[in-house]
């Protein structure tokens, strides 16, 4: 195991700029190279690295450059959606391990490519979903694990996030959403909450997502915040927006569970990611932050009684946490991003380029996870058609053995990362 | 305009004996003659007649020997899901109008068998949604007509209620819901939510569901729930039962909406119809009863810190409160079932008859609403392929003009029913 690895960072806009940081903070990272096609971004990365770590790294414009260095061990890359796959497979080819923000495919082709390129590589391809490593979802990953909602059966989750003003001055604030927002229809953030329901469903160990079917509404809040906010002379006041303001997905599972997705970045509403997991002892929702389960929750006596309880006030939270939870509180939370969960998803990665092991989100959930973009846009095209779900693991999720169990593992609640004690 | 009709009622089950004693609390009622085709049952409804109205209506056992008298103006038919169609049918052929309790179709033939019944005869057949005249969906129902949500683009609801004993006890409680689960696989029961969503979308006025697709997850919880309270020496311990525990049904209208349905009935869970109103300007949740009104809610600088709103609590259901409820609270509330509705939707039936104006749920929304259940079966068959909804208007949806504006109307918040003193 190394201690201390060397990363490049491709990708420094507003998001790439907090990643950096968080990147610098974790432990044995250095960052000597940093790249961005925009000099003033490449520059600013240049500035937080000296800042926070109080070296100058070597900047870029070109990423393919950055690459041709043998000093690197991997590669963070914060840039915009649509070239994620190709720079994470351009960066394992180069002989780095890759760790990629998070986004969807534009086609399936580009999910087989980060696959070869791993398999024939044997670098490492990592989608940061830091979603995965928030508190609540460890907490009922944890809980679920313990079997405390019996078998699942039904999961839910979302991207429910107001950004029409991120998407609409997608020129001015140079941010890639809103050409995706013209030009595409379909599910085009699913990963936040498919990412932690992947990981309950054991998805490419021993389950696999086998269909889906995507459903878009009419487009019409993107243009309405735009005349409210920039005026009917604006260019775009009267541009027809392709992307449905909700996008509904539903995912057939192996195993006969089924998930649904909500893609609803383009109206009014409070921030909501919409999980739910829903199994044979009971139920958790995040809209009201409520749970439900048989036996343990407060009970009427009557069938059509049942009392949700509240998940953090009732204790939940606390008496379940996850065990690198528990550690990261006791040994003081690190001020970071997200609530801690962007310092986690990059530790787990660091971690696995350290460990020179698969990291806990590996080329096949990557994969995965970001195909469910393409595939939704060709079942709404197709009018809500069903697209099967390519396996990429091409047989292998029947059987497949968890990773070494680093502590930032996602498949089990294991003892092989945490004593007894740590778990009870 | 009648002052009382006269009223045949079919069907004296539970959740019949509830609605006959409403149906006889409604004013200028006569139930001259009830039936069921289980005798104990018949008799429970002669002796509710007499103890709640004061007079012996005649009892039969078969319902088509009741639909051959001459003296009643309609039929109120609250007999088990598959026969509502039927009967509904048989009733207009006999002359009488009908009013059928909620429940899903079992093919479309008898949808348009239903729809040609009624066009035929010029009798009403009108399904008792009662959840269309619930406190609350009234009030958002007015809220949404006075352009609070702005132009509306997606809808979800459900029916997520507890009813493992029930339908697990199907054959010792006599009650249809078991033997549907056991065959059948889809959304059995979409009405509920689906009456409400409709009449907010303007459906089969200038507005209609044109495709859906649904998909079922596996099913546990009946196997489950039946081997934990019956035993595993039980006879249906390891029957497997066709339906999934959650359906999952989107529809698409022909203006653009989308809506999401999920029928769930088979898990531990509280009670919800998981009711989400979203347009351009706002969207409200049942679950949390939250609402959030662009410019109206209470707001943060930043765009990600939109904070819900509570329905209740910050007074949104005072403020909007449909004329109906507000006349109706006022009056003083009916002591009646599930909080005052069951009431108010046989009254519009009532008035209906009395009136001879079609009812505000009328043959096609009937035809329509049920006709997803099949629908949404034929899709789950074909492996969550899209389905056509028809068109049972054949064409009127386009241009069709409200009915006569009675006080129980659902087309509008109109100045022909209430004053405009009420409606402020």
């Amino acid at each position: 195991m190394k201690n201390s690895v060397n990363l490049g960072f491709i990708g420094i806009s507003g998001r790439g700029s907090g990643m950096l940081k968080e990147l610098l903070s974790c432990d044995g990272v250095k960052v000597p190279a940093v790249c961005d096609k925009y000099e003033d971004r490449a520059l600013n990365g240049k500035k937080i690295v000296e800042e926070n770590a109080g070296y100058t790294p070597d900047v870029y414009l070109d990423y393919k450059e950055l690459l041709k260095r043998d000093d690197l061990d991997g590669i963070v890359c914060c840039t915009t959606w649509i070239t994620h796959a190709r720079i994470a497979i351009d960066s394992m080819r180069a002989g780095k391990h890759v760790a990629i923000e998070v986004g969807g495919a534009s086609d399936i082709e580009e999910c087989w490519e980060m696959v070869r390129a791993s398999e024939e590589t044997g670098k490492f391809c990592m989608l940061l979903e830091n979603c995965c490593y928030n508190r609540s979802e460890m907490a009922l990953f944890n809980m679920v694990k313990q079997g405390l909602f019996g078998e699942i059966v039904h999961m839910q989750g979302g991207y429910q996030h107001d950004l029409r003003d991120e998407i609409s001055l997608g020129r001015e604030n140079r941010h890639g959403r809103l050409y995706n927002f013209q030009m595409r229809n379909g599910e085009l953030y699913p990963t936040h909450q498919l990412g932690p329901i992947s990981k309950v469903l054991g998805i490419n160990r021993g389950n696999r997502y086998i269909s889906l079917v995507s459903m878009a509404s009419k487009a019409r809040g993107l243009h309405e915040w735009i005349v409210n906010n920039k005026g009917e002379d604006y260019d775009l006041a009267n541009y027809k927006f392709n992307e449905g303001d909700v996008v509904t997905t539903m995912i057939k599972c192996a195993n006969g569970e089924t998930v649904v997705l909500n893609h609803d970045c383009s109206l009014p509403r409070p921030y909501s990611r919409g999980y739910r997991i829903q199994g044979t002892k009971g139920i958790y929702m995040e809209d009201g932050e409520t749970i439900y389960l048989e036996g343990i929750s407060k009970e009427n006596k009557e069938h059509w009684t049942h009392t949700w309880e509240e998940f953090y006030d009732d204790g939940y939270i606390d008496k379940y946490d996850h065990p690198l939870w528990k550690k990261y509180r006791q040994d003081g939370i690190h001020a970071g991003g997200h609530g801690g969960m962007d310092f986690l998803v990059l530790s787990a990665f660091v971690e696995s380029v350290k460990v020179g092991s698969q990291p806990p989100i590996d080329v096949y959930d990557t994969a995965t996870w970001m195909a469910i973009t393409c595939l939704s846009e060709q079942s709404v095209a197709m009018g809500s058609l069903p697209v099967p779900v390519p396996d990429f693991t091409k047989g292998m999720w029947i059987d497949r053995e968890p990773y070494r169990r680093g502590q930032f593992c996602l498949e089990e609640v294991c003892t092989d990362c945490f004593s007894k004690e740590e778990l009870e």
